[in-house]
């Protein structure tokens, strides 16, 4: 990559529009991480999926789905915003590892491994004991990592967190959340988190959540 | 209830005929918890449930669909077999709250908490790490007390069992399972377990599994 300076919203949801777009234009952004998926199952997803596919055919001079670094090259250099797909839990791929490459083919490029509460696969910040990455998701990860599928963790617990880390062969992301040190929320991250995240080659993305944040 | 001695098979899975009911029924047994669902979906089991619906009309001399205690004694007076539904998961509820109910309607009174790996709402005897019943695990468990759906821990961990006969306002069952001071397979349950089991009014099945059983 060249050293362009590249503009990028690491996680954001709201009532997506063609004015919402135009906005994301203005500011110039080249790529938006956009999450397509809460609490869905499989095939609630693929609905998902066809309404942004209407976007993509409805504002062509706006947006894409973006899928790999060089369509974020590619939108910064047409003037469009690349979207990036990713679900904020495990639920799409219910308890079948073998959906995990097929929401991959549906051009989804980050998972969480939670929400806040446990899931099949990890821990949730919300949750009273954190047993880390259960058998599942070590499996899981392994077949995130071979499709290319990002381990993202930003709502998983703190042993959770850090055995992703280790058993993830490529860096993990934490799309949306802050330091500890700066604001204790449970969904906020501790130094030995941030610190494991960056020696492994990870991403923070800071989170404008309000309950994330100091309240002055 | 009278002092009758009743007969009953506290878990049994295999493939079911008109010759396996009446091996059944010579043997005098009044009732059977059979196991209709280890890993499938709820509309999965919808289909298990149909295909046992079609046995009761198909052998109604020999069987029936047990629901109540009473049952059992209806059985044995009838010199049939009653014949109890229930999960060896919690796959069935997926992550809907409200399919707790909806499995009780369809004649299910017994669900584990988990199989062998980490679910939803507890921990698998097989994970490493055990973080007890999950924060939805106990609205699960209240809403199974409420419905009358009975807790079986017979795959769950150590700490997933104690919490759960500590939450779970009626007594629960291990269906199937060994005392671990006889034969220490992962299945099997502790003393601590036991003891608390007994404690609070639960029982115990035990398990002719050839994994659960000493090897000489």
């Amino acid at each position: 990559m060249s050293s362009t300076n590249f503009k990028i919203d690491n996680l954001q949801y709201c009532n997506w529009s063609k004015e919402i777009f135009q906005i994301n234009r203005e500011a110039q952004l080249d790529a938006i991480h956009v999450t397509i998926a809460y609490h869905e199952d499989f095939d609630e997803v693929k609905n998902n999926v066809k309404v942004w596919n209407k976007h993509f055919q409805d504002y062509k001079d706006l947006i894409f789905h973006g899928k790999t670094f060089k369509d974020i090259e590619k939108a910064h250099k047409e003037k469009k915003t690349a979207i990036f797909f990713g679900f904020q839990n495990c639920s799409p791929i219910e308890d079948d590892i073998g959906l995990v490459g097929e929401v991959h083919k549906m051009g989804v490029r980050f998972m969480q491994l939670t929400y806040n509460n446990q899931s099949l696969l990890a821990t949730g910040c919300y949750e009273e004991n954190d047993s880390g990455v259960t058998r599942m998701g070590k499996e899981v990860i392994k077949e995130m990592n071979r499709v290319g599928v990002i381990v993202d963790m930003s709502h998983s617990a703190e042993k959770s967190t850090l055995d992703a880390i280790k058993i993830s062969s490529k860096p993990i992301a934490i799309t949306h959340a802050n330091p500890s040190f700066w604001f204790a929320a449970k969904r906020n991250k501790s130094n030995e988190v941030l610190k494991a995240l960056a020696d492994s080659g990870g991403m923070l993305g800071l989170s404008l959540y309000p309950h994330h944040l100091k309240d002055t």
